[in-house]
């Protein structure tokens, strides 16, 4: 049977995250989870809890890769540390078909490289996010963050990650690749985007041009590819800005309701609306060009991510 | 009396931008308002509106700069157009304290270094936007687009000349400034953010810090510093995500409201937050750094813009 090997350490709750474990458990047939962490709290967290326990292998680990370790240097040092004996078993291990962590993207990144490789081709592995947009479909921005001071060539190599992602999982033929920039017309942008574009031209691939931060959520293309600096104010801002907008239209509603308005329906929207665009519990962005399959769930991974983190790799792989 | 120049040429609604003349000159007292564009269709559009004409100047012009037009060849060569008519009075008319134009973005800075000049110590003039944020606060980001692949030192002119226009126009003593970046922590971001980072703890403003995407709403900062890339992409960010996510939930209200629900008080607070925060009425980006105020409006902008950015350069003047 498959396994998934989830790193309990390093995000901001780890017993939120060991309880997403037999909640995934319960609702995912089909997968064996190599939870890798403190052993007697994983123990201990999941005493009460009822699920098919042949399914959870428990791998103890001694340190933590916290966020405020140098990536480097703890991927070298801390030896024992949940990333790092994730990363080890990951490696090894015929049946682990990929990895999930909320702990230090740095470190999870580097981890990625030295330890458990990277694809061949693949100088630079990138991050990225795929998320929900305004039409229902999916766009996968890339890189996220891991990459700043890119050079065109790295971003050409993003848009061929994002096009073959976007085809194994979604199975979108010939996805549609944008780069972002700070104009639609073709000779807008830095000296960075120019020459990504031309290279993206004679790529091969779907490109459809330069694109604006207006058009991340619009749903027009399957891939946005981006150097990990305005990729990451991208990413950050969506979340920031969808919390705040609702934030203030809620309020809003709140001061326009009159006393005997049936405000229900609101709070019920609100609901499904935070269950589809929550971006803490929808998923996590993925590690492209290493191995195996490296999911950075978000700092703040609750039960729900872990789920969702689960589903995400399964389907990618069906 | 103070005289504000509109170039009512360049924007994609000449015609709304010509009525905004005589909305704002019915809504604020104590200005003059200089019309540069094409006479006749002036005071065609204005024929049968009722506003003090005496308190409204035409000068004509002969040609427009359109955005298809190369920004530098634009102005060199269109002597007779709308926008470098405006500059020319702007430079030479004592009365004349600022201008207002929706058309070429690239043009308009550039005829400010070129045909108004910058002021003194100003090497790179800055495309400022000040928006509303989730706490009511306003918060100026800059630069947004007008100068990409900026130097350390930029940014740091940059921050200055934020700082200085935040407490002239909204009295803000000693502004708090961000830099826009891909983390929070002291030592994340790229060459150029870091590099930045010890400028900026170095300068005297009131530093806080590396700040993310998602912090751009929250009224944390009174001043968002970044390089006119990822700047970019933060503002448009906002204008996109914002209209997205109001659309999405609007959606999410319709389904989830009953038959018998009443739904009016939802079309009343969509209608507000649309006044507060559409961006394409709000106001302009400032290009901050020239001798006289210049503000960009919105390519889009309509009647209220005018109203709303002549009221936005007279407070700054109080």
């Amino acid at each position: 049977m498959r396994k998934i090997i989830v790193d309990t350490c390093g995000g901001d709750n780890p017993v939120a995250v060991i309880k997403g474990l037999s909640k995934t458990l319960k609702a995912v047939e089909d997968v064996i989870l190599v939870a890798v962490g403190d052993k007697a709290q994983i123990e201990e967290v999941l005493a009460g809890e009822e699920f098919d326990r042949t399914r959870l292998e428990i791998v103890a680990s001694t340190e933590v890769i916290t966020n405020n370790d140098h990536p480097a240097d703890a991927i070298m040092r801390k030896r024992g540390s949940s990333m790092v004996r994730g990363y080890m078993r990951l490696k090894t291990d015929e049946d682990c078909v990929a990895m999930i962590s909320a702990g230090n993207t740095g470190a999870l990144i580097i981890g990625g490289v030295v330890l458990l490789g990277r694809q061949e081709g693949i100088e630079r592995p990138a991050l990225a996010t795929v998320y929900p947009t305004a039409t229902q479909k999916w766009t996968c921005l890339l890189d996220c963050g891991a990459n700043v001071d890119c050079k065109a060539h790295h971003l050409l190599s993003f848009a061929k990650q994002g096009a073959a992602y976007m085809s194994a999982t979604y199975k979108i033929e010939n996805p549609k690749i944008g780069l972002l920039s700070v104009g639609t017309e073709d000779e807008k942008g830095t000296a960075l985007t120019k020459e990504t574009f031309a290279l993206l031209k004679e790529s091969g691939l779907n490109f459809v041009g330069n694109i604006e931060g207006k058009t991340l959520l619009s749903g027009e293309c399957d891939v946005i590819v981006s150097d990990g600096y305005p990729g990451n104010v991208a990413l950050k801002s969506i979340e920031g800005i969808s919390h705040a907008i609702v934030k203030i239209f809620y309020g809003l509603l709140k001061k326009n309701a009159g006393e005997t308005s049936d405000f229900q329906f609101v709070n019920r929207a609100l609901g499904e609306f935070m269950s589809t665009y929550d971006l803490n519990s929808l998923g996590g962005a993925v590690l492209l060009g290493v191995k195996k399959q490296v999911v950075k769930a978000h700092g703040s991974a609750n039960e729900n991510t872990v789920v969702n983190v689960v589903k995400q790799i399964l389907r990618t792989l069906s």
